[in-house]
């Protein structure tokens, strides 16, 4: 069975899917990249389907699904590079792929996780300073 | 055919390879990232190898191949992920991927480029620095 590999690049996890998905396949991937989210820490995975040139609702259903697995491990998930066609081809079967946010390519993605990470921190430092004790006055 | 795809991150191109390569799918890649280097004037290349459990002489020659393709492009190669089985295999076959440099990871490849980046960039300003004019003394 072959596994789809998980690189890590700071604090994101890049998953490139380039062929086409079996139910194991899509299985081991949801395992693996669970395990590597929880071993790693990492708060963002990226899932590049440039590759893919059909998106069917089984693809779908597992990108939404990784992406809930992600979400309960505190992980954002960006899925980019989908092909204009498979977009078409998307909503055109009703398949809008909800609770999965999407960039347009790795750059972008990786960008919008910076920003979202950055806006964590400022939210964990405003957190910090709220708990900490005040001046006396 | 399936192509690789080639993702942008940066100065850099990644590349996962995944699967087994044939003839055709080697020299897809081969054109496929000449190109990519044109249009993007990426500087690096990565090229991870972590899904492969087999390196053979001829996965070896288009590693060899590409690096010398993107040097003459001005770009770096770094081969990233590689099992240590396979490691092991090269040695004991005599190929030792000459002219290939390689990290143990995705990661580390991309500070190895950094750290090339920057080092080209000094060069580049004291290039600079030693064309300008000095003072008149």
């Amino acid at each position: 069975m072959d596994r789809i590999p998980i690189l890590r690049m700071g604090k994101c996890l890049l998953v490139t899917i380039q062929v086409d998905m079996q139910d194991q396949t899509a299985l081991a991937l949801q395992d693996d990249l669970a395990g590597q989210i929880e071993k790693t820490g990492a708060k963002g995975v990226l899932i590049d389907i440039s590759a893919l040139e059909i998106v069917d609702s089984f693809i779908g259903r597992m990108l939404a699904s990784i992406s809930g697995i992600a979400r309960v491990l505190d992980a954002t998930t960006v899925v980019v590079g989908m092909q204009p066609a498979v977009a078409i081809t998307l909503v055109e079967l009703g398949l809008s792929l909800e609770g999965v946010r999407t960039a347009l390519n790795v750059e972008r993605g990786m960008q919008l996780l910076n920003a979202a990470f950055a806006l964590d921190a400022d939210d964990e430092e405003q957190a910090e300073s709220e708990d900490a004790p005040g001046e006396a006055t």
